[in-house]
């Protein structure tokens, strides 16, 4: 028996976006430990006789810490064999997954790392928003809403002025926030979308102006988990328009009943 | 028979990470179109009787402009049916996905997206190096090195001045322009990475502090493809601290020859 940890991204949500090199290492597995974030289905493709354990958040609250998860992963190793640790998304965005790997390593006991799918570029593509298209947008930029102090990160506010896309991850609780950044530089405007369960069966989103978005998404009721596009591909959204068209029309009447 | 059409990403080079959902899509391919990023390997996931045809480029010659493919889709639809673009990372990042997909509506073929692993996160993660880590990076910001024009995206002038992990995809031959405004900008000493081949057998890399890259670049014979990365979580690399001692060392004996 070898201890071994494959660190594997189980992609975006849809349970056919993991790669067939993730497939394989799950049928190689002793242990899989699993987040909430990667899809229950793909626990199918790893051996009966494997140990599956659940190591996620639920509700807000996690089963265990990153601390008892490193500490787990180390032990399940020495214990049984190869642990395959199945992540949502790509381990090494925003995943803590090089953290898990650091951990792994210092024990002498050998790492793969599987990249994924990761959801900062298919959820928008589920919603028919490419994260770049030429002439549009020139690059893309992904910052996690939710740093270690539990504030905006800095990176938010060079953002706002960069003609990028910004994709935020784990950010719908600060979405006020981030509006109201992109209003404060002038850029109220932006076509902005919020996408919740990305690539999944209830996947919803909405779509409008970064000014407006706290409003809408109250008015849809879309939470997390949900990633957040800002900038001019979201333009490109089919239901954009409309919305523009229909915050007009709703806003002079608003206006004409209320204001004028 | 029916035309559709599915963008497919290949994924980074490496023929084992392609999605479950890609290769299902390659299983009914009546035609498949496919780039010189994709892993060749990857075709035999497609029928017999399906049609393959080469649309990238070699040597740097496009064997069809983008013009060229668009249409090509479109006959290749209505003549055979399900056509298949294999393109290699994600069609979303800087492949020309959305103007395909967008061209195809418009003669109302319907059209499917299926994501893939990119290569802005799978290869640095071949080299170790992940696009966040806690503590270290809290976004990363993915820029094209080819713009319309030929020139430096915009993005880069602005990416200089954030604490973003940069990672700069087709920029191996604007290399000396992107490290000179880095050094411009007194950020220089930022480690760097750039990986040719990521995640295929022929990979290799060159790690080190931006202002020498060029010169490192030369030295090890790294050209295109290749992907750059540059940030604080090159330093992670194995092989980083020790490209810094070599570095100091050698330039130190340089000094004490030529100079002292």
């Amino acid at each position: 028996m070898k201890p071994k940890l494959t660190l594997v991204g189980a992609g975006p949500g849809d349970g056919e976006l993991i790669t067939l090199k993730g497939i394989r290492a799950l049928q190689k597995a002793d242990v899989v430990l699993y987040d909430d974030l990667a899809n229950d289905s793909l626990l199918d493709f790893a051996p009966q006789h494997a140990l599956k354990t659940y190591v996620g958040k639920r509700a807000g609250k996690a089963s265990f810490t990153q601390e008892e998860i490193n500490g787990l992963i180390v032990r399940m190793a020495q214990e049984h064999g190869h642990v395959v640790r199945l992540k949502g998304g790509d381990s090494y965005v925003f995943g803590r997954g090089y953290e898990e790997y650091e951990h792994v390593r210092q024990y002498g006991i050998p790492c793969d790392v599987v990249p994924g799918v990761s959801s900062c570029i298919a959820v928008p593509a589920s919603q028919g928003i490419p994260v770049t298209s030429r002439g549009v947008s020139e690059s893309f930029w992904v910052i996690t809403g939710t740093t270690r102090h539990g504030e905006l990160s800095d990176d938010l506010r060079l953002a706002v002025q960069s003609k990028a896309t910004v994709v935020v991850l784990m950010g719908v609780n600060k979405l006020a926030e981030i509006c109201a950044l992109y209003c404060q530089a002038g850029r109220g405007h932006v076509p902005m979308a919020v996408i919740q369960n990305g690539t999944r069966i209830n996947e919803q989103s909405v779509v409008g102006q970064v000014w407006k978005m706290p409003h809408l998404v109250a008015e849809h009721g879309v939470g997390a988990p949900a990633v957040l596009v800002i900038g001019e591909v979201v333009a490109l959204h089919p239901a954009y328009l409309a919305e523009c068209l229909r915050s007009i029309s709703v806003d002079s009447l608003q206006y004409s009943v209320y204001g004028g």
